[in-house]
């Protein structure tokens, strides 16, 4: 697993009165089916509903492990995916979503590290990785 | 409040078993004082106590708005530190640990955003950042 971070999201349970938040201390940031991209340096910030997210890293949002916040590194290929998820799960992770197919046209899969901590491992075609790790949010107006 | 993230830190019960899942996944970091601080392209990836960090953030660990993950924006002057928290407190923050001067010969504050997740704003003269805003952690071997 590169040792790199490509998104960072948090769950909120007001998508409008967190946007408001990060815009009032002069965030700028893209908002697509209720989520909202914030491009962040190398990264992209992210706020999510906090039950869609826990649902999509495959647990429950009481879970005492979920911390309503996830960490995703982006790959490059289906088989990266598989390949990470493999690799945590042998470190010793619990996989909570197994690689499958994602909603956008991607292939993603989620574990959690020894102490709850939730990662994505995720190939999305439509978020261009530089050679160097870094991820840039595309322009959503154009697309 | 420039938008970028400097660190992101894992609070954890167990520091040299989160080292060793991340290192079994090829991350390589340095340890200084029990906290581990990996390089993460422009940013750094630290696991420390959660009940310290809970400390260092100024909320109790069972504060149901704290979940057990920071991220910090650190800035270039104690000044900047000062300003950015008060911006965030007047855009709806909650402040729950005013500036001060910090163990590390640092100058921090710490805000929770509307849905509790927890943002240190730090000064830290020993965490190169580059014009860019990234950061780099330093090769505490030699310090």
């Amino acid at each position: 697993m590169e040792q790199r971070v490509s998104l960072i999201t948090l769950g909120v349970t007001d998508i409008a009165r967190a946007r408001r938040f990060y815009e009032a201390l002069g965030w700028r940031g893209q908002e697509v089916e209720e989520t909202v991209f914030f491009q962040a340096g190398g990264l992209g910030l992210v706020l999510w509903h906090q039950d869609k997210l826990a649902e999509d890293a495959g647990v429950p949002p009481t879970e005492p492990g979920f911390r309503g916040t996830t960490l995703a590194q982006n790959v490059r290929s289906r088989a990266e995916v598989d390949a990470v998820v493999a690799a945590a799960e042998q470190a010793g992770a619990r996989v909570t979503r197994l690689p499958a197919e994602t909603f956008y046209g991607g292939y993603a899969g989620y574990f959690l590290d020894p102490d709850g901590h939730a990662w994505e491992v995720a190939y999305n075609p439509g978020f261009p990785l530089a050679d160097d790790g870094s991820l840039t949010i595309p322009d959503f107006s154009t697309s």
